[in-house]
């Protein structure tokens, strides 16, 4: 038991320090790839998700995934709680490291970055334009369903062979990331969202703005779980898949 | 066969969601990935492709490639028909949900982007100095022959191994899209076009263009069922391949 | 030996159709993805040539590569020559048909777009600053003799896997045109410079600049048969790897 | 043994040959992918690898990774000393190599181009912003934790199947190198940084500006030691991989 909450803790946290750390070095001043662009971004978390896999074998990294997985039985119930808190913990651990390596450039981007860009480095939210909680909220739960579900057929797929199912969740982030996550920033995660949002809160930050929580508990919060039991119900009674 | 069906119907409609959607992203305002260019938005269809793959196994996502396998045996001709309406109903659902996903974007888009721009989000069209049918209609089949017969040769490669026909897969679509979609778009597919076609038609969408009909039924709704004619032939004749 | 000539010719005319028609694509007034980048060029290149090999197997498509499996066995001296004249058939086939495909937005850029920019979506040439016959010979034998040594590596390791022979080759030539390819453009095959320079020579297009045969003859021409001699013998007597 | 070293000296030598390439094409006057970017440069390092992997199999091109192998019994100790000096030479005779191919573009960017700029192509060194030699360090030995862990992890996972350790040895290197390298630029071997800095002292390239050996010999020096012992203790003893 406690090696798998340490692979849930060590997996989120190296998880968020590759993505938190692309979105650092995407829009910090001082960064070396500065500007560098989405799919430079999306590259990042896709086979950084990858290498998580590579090292941990198959672990959640998501307190989404852990429902999902005690649903289909691949996670015994009694661990739920458990990995769902050792995730979150992963998550802001990440986070805080993240900001570790680019804490001078935060230092240097204090009064010269828009503060909501330094926001969003750490956590997910739509655009003005795109900002409607109900939508939002199907959004999240859609990615998430999409998301899980294709997790759940490649880990059938690919048996024991974790090579290809780290490449696997790695195109299939690609995907969901560039053609899903353009309004809501595909977070399908609380412990991707939630755990760097925490970070952002706490961390020594000049000139923060406004936190959102409401969006963040909401909809990154709640709907991954919709998510989450409807990919666990649709693999299993529809498409037929046994684990 | 409602299985085959269902999954004809389901794996289509993924494929559009994540092929317009990243559509939506590319175009309309407040979208968070505006103006990623082209290679962001090819990457997503083709590993978008390769998900519904590693989800569905060997749909075929297309009535050419319907019409395709059913020449070469791996798809029974009394399947056809019901295979094509359920894919084409694919493309239309997986077009009305990427614009659900989107809606609030297309609003505040209206009037403020091209609706050509907002037109081609949905359908191939090419640009004013390609417009040009009968080469345009032979791109389209050379395009399809390409693209199926890459298909069945990988199929043929791979046997039972999803995850391999999905990657292989994906890159074909790289190269296909990025080396000869630059006139028409790479359609190759009557449900990838002419459903989103009619999702536009009946959307409710603010200041809608010409939607070109005549271009949509002659180049993307009959030349992809040349190519796949030749495509089948090809295969089986020139290379040998056997199913 | 029809067929293995057919096989030559057919794969190096498509490898063309991706590699010139992706520079017809970034380069071409009218085409859909004009200015998207080397980036996208070169990874159509690269896995245009995965695509040959999943519906080819394990073809040369390249003069130099020819000669190469001639001399460590692969490939009979009796079959040297007639594959040499298929690869250089299908080459300016190859080119020719990229040129029908975009013809109307060559007709388009007529007069708007660089002649050398045009001449440069055929064959390979460096820039002015890079012009130095003796340097781009060693790089171009340089970089066949990496190009081939690797291709032969790939397909020691891989034995029958025609997937994994078409991945390796597409990774290596990202990495042989990105990290080589900025001086000479990276033809390390005649077929590939050839070709296209003789179709650019023929096809009916206005206001043609200087085809610089004297580089095309001497550079793309030659030097890869040093790389060619260098990566057989390397790979042999060197790294021992038997075939 | 000298199987071995040369096998080090040569992979080194290539791996620096595509990587510093890369930079010389994406910085210098009269290279034909100039401005390309930084994702066109860390795919470019990324894929480099694995070809190198390809040609040579598992070797380690990088004194940390030899250290970290002698730790968990990969290498023997004896073979420490001999491996860290090949690997140095071909990191030398690599930047040379690229620092020929480009030559005449280097000597086109003589008082046009940034000598930081040109300084960079070698050597791995922050910005101005980011200058910070206990933090820098911290994040070098992080990295080289974080890259060590997941190549050890990758050869455990495949085996002897080269082409999935060279696969997943490039992904790593993306998501490595995009999500953490904005800092330090992701030296995390002293092959790859203090080889080419040695070479930029000692080629006859105009207009230099300072080499900053203190921070060579401190960051990209001393640091990957670090994350390479942590990296040996963590895989065996954390994560209890075999060998």
């Amino acid at each position: 038991m406690f090696e798998h909450l340490f692979a849930e803790f060590a997996s989120t946290a190296l998880m968020i320090v590759f993505g938190v750390g692309v979105h650092c070095d995407e829009t910090l001043k001082g960064s070396k790839y500065r500007g560098s662009g989405h799919m430079f971004a999306i590259t990042t978390w896709s086979f950084g998700i990858s290498v998580c896999l590579f090292i941990f074998g198959g672990v959640c990294m998501n307190p989404a995934m852990a429902l999902c997985q005690s649903i289909v039985g691949l996670v015994p119930w009694s661990s739920l709680v458990p990995y769902v808190i050792a995730e979150m913990l992963g998550g802001i651990a990440g986070a805080c490291m993240a900001w570790f390596i680019y804490a001078d450039d935060f230092k240097a981007s204090e009064f010269e970055v828009d503060p909501v860009a330094i926001r969003n480095i750490f956590s997910t939210n739509p655009t003005t334009e795109s900002y409607n909680l109900p939508r939002n909220f199907a959004i999240e739960a859609f990615d998430t369903f999409i998301f899980l579900t294709g997790i759940l057929c490649i880990a059938a797929n690919v048996g024991e062979n974790t090579m290809m199912l780290g490449i696997g969740v790695g195109l299939l982030v690609w995907a969901v990331g560039m053609g899903l996550g353009g309004v809501t920033g595909f977070a399908m995660n609380q412990a991707r969202d939630l755990g760097p949002r925490i970070a952002y809160q706490i961390l020594p930050i000049a000139n923060k703005t406004d936190n959102d929580w409401k969006y963040g508990l909401l909809v990154p919060g709640i709907a991954p779980f919709v998510g989450a039991i409807a990919a666990a119900l649709f693999t299993t009674l529809v498409l037929g898949v046994t684990f």
